[in-house]
């Protein structure tokens, strides 16, 4: 090969590697993220993890997609209300229906949790699996968001989405380990993400095996069988994997634990957090948010050297370009 | 290459072919294991399944390994009491704990669900979960079948074995579901069948996050978060996978539902059935049986065309050679 050839392909090969997160500012969380990256891929390296245990897991709300002014899936949650609404003229008159139907979420709040649970019974209970699932791609491809208009899983970070695949082409394990309801974000995690559905672990409601017209079907159940949160991500991941992760990216006080389990191998292991700092290009909120609140686990962060996303400074971009 | 080399090449890459399957018989079930695989994976065959959709699904007690006079578990719980015996002497006065220190099967079974819920909280709960898979690992590396005198791992099934590594030849994922525990088949399942713990679902107890000496960890808990038998199976197979299997193995009527469950998909499927017919090299049990009755599964199976495997004749050898 000439000379000349070879520098042309060893400059794209270099151009290569640098463009892995072109998203991405060269700033301290970039070079965190590469140099961990490196050290547990380089073979040799005392650092070095073998690919079956290289295994990442990702917040979902907040952390791969925006959840301003609220988390997306309760949108999903009043438009499956107003669909059935004329069926239940009740609703015109009773709380939580009533806030949720106006879209009045500080009315829905003021109901708790238990509000919240009769909302989630209404939209996901006594149906199949498989009509959830349905419900769900319908509404993700047409349902647009009130601020930006775009469809909700063009609100996911672009910056998020190459470091998923940077991963993956490291030899890593992408999982979602999130608040929100699993079969919600599997019906779209695969197509957004790249994630199949058996590496997506959510908030969970128990589901019921029935024949109906003579094939088996399963139906969810009104009743919750995991809250993926806070100390339930733990649990979460011990119920799925049965393996520590070495590679944990959170955004919230429900994540903590998270990263603190993360974070208790032994060997290289990384943690991370995305402050929400860019009120401009996207939200700017921490200690003090209803939805997202990033306080404790933003003083471990600092204490304990974890990474720490500066959305403003570190990221080029936030979404994807517009399609 | 001379032609006789070649022609040695050809031979033994057809032996090895033949050999995929060399403890089974050349009989019905294993004619319909290897031409289900065949036209799964055939490229432009009208039963082709790609790669990341090939998932099969194995039963564990008396599928994978026997499971009699009772479920090998049972065994490790009643070692596990009997450490513990010396401090609690009020054991040897109260049921189930009584019976169960002294081998007496049918006085636990007379406690009924509770008197083993009793028995699994005073052995499983309590305990954090890296202690209690050192538990199991020391126990199954130690502990004999009254009747073999084996180790437990090495009463699992040579034929089933080679089926396991034959579909993962074949770009399946092998998955174990099993009503058995989940974190107990976890300890050992890896190095025994070569499933990997997040390719493991079985029965589950609760999971507490806790901070003991400043560390994480996660406590096993005496509440039953799935019972992972009949349609509880479908049911962990939705909650882990997301997606059906097109290939299911199992022995008795706890895995009708999971056999169900996989045949309902579109496409080329296939179920199976253990049945137990060999008195002499194992144990011959099927209607009648306390353990791992097959009753109702047998007679969809043969209403419905599903492979039965008989032991006695389809079977060369039962157990693996002793090491």
């Amino acid at each position: 090969m000439p000379l000349l050839s070879l520098l042309l392909v060893c400059s794209s090969i270099a151009a290569f590697a640098q463009d892995a997160l072109p998203s991405w500012n060269d700033t301290a969380s970039k070079q965190q993220i590469v140099t961990f990256v490196k050290k547990v891929t380089t073979q040799g390296s005392a650092d070095f993890v073998p690919p079956e245990q290289r295994i990442a897991v990702f917040d979902n709300d907040g952390t791969l997609w925006a959840e301003q002014p609220i988390y997306f899936q309760f949108f999903f949650v009043i438009d499956q209300l107003k669909a059935q609404a004329p069926q239940h003229p009740e609703w015109k008159t009773t709380e939580p229906f009533k806030s949720a139907l106006a879209g009045d979420f500080k009315g829905v709040a003021a109901s708790g949790e238990k509000g919240i649970a009769q909302l989630l019974a209404a939209t996901h209970a006594g149906m199949t699996t498989d009509e959830f699932s349905r419900n769900v791609n319908q509404w993700v491809s047409t349902a647009r968001h009130p601020k930006t208009q775009r469809v909700f899983t063009e609100m996911v970070y672009q910056p998020m989405l190459e470091l998923l695949h940077y991963l993956r082409d490291n030899g890593f394990k992408t999982y979602i380990v999130s608040g929100g309801g699993q079969d919600f974000m599997r019906a779209w995690a695969q197509a957004t993400y790249g994630i199949p559905p058996e590496q997506v672990i959510g908030s969970q409601g128990d589901l019921k095996f029935e024949m109906r017209d003579g094939k088996p079907v399963l139906v969810k159940q009104a009743k919750v069988a995991l809250v993926d949160d806070g100390p339930g991500k733990p649990v979460g991941i011990e119920r799925f994997l049965g393996v520590k992760p070495i590679f944990a990216f959170g955004n919230s006080d429900g994540d903590q634990q998270m990263l603190e389990w993360t974070m208790s191998g032994d060997g290289a292991r990384f943690a991370g957090l995305v402050h929400h700092t860019d009120a401009a290009r996207e939200w700017a909120y921490d200690r003090q948010s209803s939805i997202g609140k990033l306080d404790k686990a933003l003083d471990e962060a600092t204490a304990k050297g974890w990474t720490v996303v500066d959305m403003k400074k570190d990221w080029k971009q936030i979404f994807p370009p517009q399609k």
